[in-house]
Order: C-alpha cells, then sequence, then structure tokens
C-alpha cells in the first residue's frame, strides 16, 4: 500500500486558482496539524492557510515530504516548480503527487531520486503485487461510503465520518481509495487504476485485518454501482471492503448524473437495494447506516427541512457533512 | 480490439495432457472450418483432430497465424516449440498464444517479428485506448451469459448459442471476453485484464453497434457478481454489455464456488434479481431468457428430468449445451 511520510510540506507553486489547488485545500483542511507549511511562489498564489516557508526552513521544521498541492492540465509542470521538486530530493525529502501525468516519468527528477536515494510517489499508480480477493472475513467493523453518483461527497463523508468518530473516542482509520484521499492521509489504494481481476483482492488489502473487533475502517467510497461508466470499481470497492455499515451519498438537486444527461440519478432506495443484495454474501450483517446528501444547491432555510424529510422518509438519519455535520450518523453507529 | 489473422494452424508441440490442450482442442472444436491444420512433435502429442501438417504445408494451405494451443505453466516454452514460432514469424505469418507468459517478451520472437514486420499477438493484453464507458444505447439485440460461479460453462454456452442461432438463420456474432474466447473466434477483449475505470468501457467496445437493429452480439461471460474475488469484471462487463436478454450459466452438483470453499454457488434467482437491477438503467428491457445448467456430476437419466424441474421452477428453457444442445433457448429468442 502508498505511504507517504509525514510532516509534508505543500507546493502551491503560482497557481492563483483555487480549483486546480483542491488537493492543497483539502490536505490543509484535514491533516493540518502534519503540515508543516506551505511553499507558494507569488503572493496571489491560492493561500490554504499554513505558515509560507521556503524548501530550506520545511526542511528544518522537520519535512519529510513535498507534496504537490495542484494539478498541471494538460501541459508540463512549471519549471520553477520542477526545480523545487528536484531540490526536494537533493536534500532528502520524498515528493509525492496525485496527477495523471507522473513525476516519475521525469528524466531529471528520476536521476535526482536514484542519486539520493529519496522516493517519488505518484499516487494514481497501484502497488504492484494485489493478489485476489479471498472474500475472508478480517477482524474490525468496516464502514463504506456507496453513492448516486461521482462527485458528490463520498470522500468529503468519509473523511467527516472519521474525524468525528475520533473525536467520540472510537478507534478509527480512515482508508483512502483515490488519489486525493491517498494525499490527504498519506497512505491508500487508487482503487480506479487496478486492473479488473485484482479490485476486491485491491480493496481487502487496503482494509486489512485491525487485531482488534471494536476497530473501524472508514472507507472512502468510489463511483456508483449503477454508473455506466464506473460500476465495475464500485463493485470491486464493495465485494472486498465486506462493509459492515454503509453510508448513501447522494445530492439534493442533482437530476442526472455528472456528465451523463442521460442518465437521472438513482433513489436512494436502489441504491440501498442494491448495496445490500451484492454484499450480502460476503457480510450478511451489512445495513445502511444512513444518508449523506449534499445540499449545496438549496437555499440555507431548505436545507434542515431536507434532511429532516429524508430522515423520516427512511427513518435512518440523514445530514450533509457541510452544513451540521455527521455526528447523527456517528451517534447511530455506537449500538451498531 | 484483438484480430487473429485466418485461416491459422494450431502449434500443439510435444504436449501430451489434454488439460493443457484445451486452447487448441477449443479451436479445433469451434472452428475447424478456419484451421489448415495442427503442427504435432510426436505421435503421442495430443491429436485435435485436424491434419497433420509442417510449418511449411500450412504455408501452402494458405495459414496467416501460428496459434499456440497449448499452454506452458511456470518454466519457459519448449525450444522446438519457439523455433517454430520464430520461423513462422520469418515466413510472413502472425503468431498468437493466450498465455499469461506473453510471446512478446521474448527477445528472440520480438526480433523476427521486427525484421518481417508480422505480428506477435498475446491476447490477454487489452487493447491501449479503452474510453470509459458512455452508457450509450447500440442498434443491435445483445445477449450476455450471466454465472452463478467462474468455470463452470459460459464461454461454451456462448458459442453453442452463437452457432444454434447462425444455423436457425439469425444474424448473429460471437464475442470473446477472455483469451481461449479470442484465441477461438479471433477476435475480442481480454476484459479481466482491463484496468477499473475502463471495464464498462471495452465491454462498449466488444459489441459495437450494430447498424442492423435484427443483429444479435452473444457476449462471453465472466465471473459472477457474487464472486468474492471477481465481481468487478462481472459487473463491469454488465454494464457495458446492455444486454437485452441474458442466461444464467449454473452447475447441477457444485455446492461451493470453485477455489472458495466458504462460498456456497448463489441461487438461479437471486443471480436474475442482482442481473436485473444492476442492468436495468443501461438497458430496461433487459430479461433472462432461460438457464444453461453444467450437469456432468448428474448420472446420464438423471439430466432430463434436473433440466425439466429446473424448467418448470423458472417457467423459461433449461438446457445443458454439452447434453441435448441449446435450441430450446434459440427456439424462446425467435420472438424477443
Amino acid at each position: 500500500m502508498l505511504d507517504i511520510a509525514k510532516p509534508s510540506v505543500l507546493l502551491m507553486g503560482n497557481e492563483t486558482d483555487p480549483i486546480y489547488a483542491k488537493t492543497g485545500l483539502g490536505i490543509a483542511h484535514w491533516d493540518a496539524t502534519n503540515c508543516v507549511g506551505q511553499i507558494r511562489f507569488t503572493p496571489e498564489t491560492v493561500d490554504v492557510g499554513l505558515p509560507d516557508v521556503t524548501l530550506g526552513e520545511a526542511l528544518q521544521r522537520g519535512a519529510k515530504t513535498v507534496v504537490l498541492g495542484v494539478v498541471v492540465i494538460g501541459g508540463s509542470i512549471p519549471p520553477a516548480t520542477l526545480t523545487i521538486l528536484r531540490q526536494a530530493l537533493e536534500l532528502g525529502l520524498d515528493i509525492a503527487a496525485g496527477m495523471h501525468q507522473r513525476l516519475g516519468d521525469i528524466p531529471e527528477l528520476q536521476e535526482a531520486a536514484q542519486k539520493s536515494g529519496r522516493r517519488i510517489i505518484d499516487v494514481r499508480v497501484p502497488p504492484e503485487e494485489i493478489p485476489v480477493g479471498t472474500g475472508k472475513k478480517r477482524t474490525g467493523k468496516r464502514l463504506l461510503t456507496m453513492g448516486t453518483d461521482c462527485a458528490l461527497g463520498k470522500k468529503y463523508t468519509s473523511l467527516a465520518l472519521a474525524q468525528e468518530m475520533s473525536h467520540q473516542g472510537f478507534d478509527v482509520d480512515f482508508r483512502a481509495s483515490g488519489q486525493t484521499g491517498i494525499l490527504i492521509s498519506g497512505a491508500g489504494i487508487p482503487i480506479d487504476a487496478v486492473v479488473a481481476d485484482f479490485i476486491s483482492g485491491a480493496a481487502e488489502m487496503l482494509s486489512p485485518d485491525a487485531g482488534s473487533p471494536d476497530h473501524w475502517d472508514v472507507i472512502e467510497g468510489q463511483g456508483s454501482l449503477f454508473h455506466p461508466g464506473y460500476s465495475a470499481v464500485t463493485a470491486g470497492l464493495l465485494t472486498g471492503s465486506q462493509p459492515d455499515a454503509f453510508v448513501v451519498c447522494t445530492h439534493a438537486t442533482r437530476e442526472h448524473m455528472a456528465g451523463w444527461p442521460d442518465f437521472p440519478l438513482p433513489s436512494i432506495g436502489e441504491v440501498i437495494e442494491l448495496t445490500v443484495l451484492m454484499a450480502q454474501r460476503v457480510n450478511p450483517a451489512i445495513r445502511c447506516l444512513g444518508i449523506s446528501s449534499n445540499t449545496s444547491g438549496l437555499a440555507p432555510e431548505e436545507r434542515a427541512p431536507y434532511l429532516e424529510g429524508l430522515a423520516q422518509r427512511w427513518s435512518m438519519p440523514a445530514v450533509d457533512p457541510l452544513h451540521g455535520g455527521v455526528e447523527p450518523l456517528v451517534s447511530a453507529l455506537t449500538t451498531w
């Protein structure tokens, strides 16, 4: 499994658009205590709210990894950014990124890494030796987020659940299945990049035997079982995760799958039915814990009544992690 | 999509065990008219029932591809076999194989292929440019075999269906999703080797727009939606295939999944329910056509009553392709 040495420093370069700085913003939001600062080239660069540092200062503060907090879409990495990455390797730090374009394919960085013996961590690359899924029961409990669609809050919900569970005294780990989640948590497997025969095996690796029966893994979900493009990712992750509990993540106002205008969002009930039917052979105890809905499209005064309506309709907690938090879901878990 | 030039000649080498000669036996059984003969080194070599030829004779008879009809498990390809493969490339033929070990990784063959401009076709390697599945409706009709488990007759059932449909005047193509099926039919995509994000996209490529509304693709199924190791392969193939009809393939006497002793075989009803629930968004018209059961473990006199019982229980045709053929399934298709 991928494993990023902490603490890290976030390299934000000269990116001024928050859209392309989501990785850095996410890491600063969820894992600030493991970040020594941010490296920004200009005052206009997106500010993630961490102390501004130079590479040398980051090293003095104990940084072990430079994480690229921005994505470069089509085109090459700016020279100043590349220079920092090379210098980081030369100074004995690892470097990590989650782009499609691999840092490990850049000769200048390859050479620096070979000389210093440090690692280039491209988190979209899965581990090499993944076994076929066994279906064997592991100790500990597991929670998986299941979506009605992509890109509506499964990662955020999972991170919020793990954080709130930790606050309430649960023994809990967040398990990242996508590149941003991996950079935030420092470990994980990019499930969508695994070869078909090994997807559920990768999910088993991601959430191994916990040792303790009371330990919880909160596993970041991917895609949707109903998705025309990504159903296989979701199916393999579900089978290998063997969840005891799942949370349906949906969107209050999205009418069709993002990017697939001919596909209406499935209902919460359809997701519950299909998830239980598919997963009950690997875990007969699987149950739906509740609903997490993205209410960003609702007016502020509409949110509470909407969530209340969902909770009554489904007889389970319904939350928006960004508006009110996930405490009702975690309370329901205490008796799981 | 992989595409093997026909006719071919089967290279059986000196393999004496039919278990390791299944590929050659399958090709000779299903596609004898496209084979000019077999190359056997010894009288004890498995005989697939085709004329014995030398490589030179195969060339005279118009062979375009040498297909390796045996598998080599752990260890290297015997020198005599390797020599024939190299000579085939030098004489202007393609070579093809379905082993994990890739012919394309052998320097001697690489060099010969480069010199002659011929192809080394390793059918376990998927095409490079597979798009994400779109979920868009294509013309033509599609039938997919769905299993209660692996290795119980999905490929055989699909090939038998395509053959019988062709005999009855259907406009039909068999679509291979695994290496043996690809070598038999000369084309296809090894779905189990495709990266997670692209599995349903690969299934869409495998069964493209047919042009005619009456054309049928019979798509070779893989794994089982309930399989602890391979559920993702099955899910992606189902989503991308958008089948109008599916046949549940099961086994009359197998009690647990092959190699997974803790997992009882799911029932036929469970497979029908989960298949329809998962696929109805990509094709609301999906229905189960019937059942194909492997009755090899039953006494001959038990087979007909067993299949009759299944047919009555499920109100649909139930066949064993090896004992009685698939005609009842094809008859039911005429009114689809």
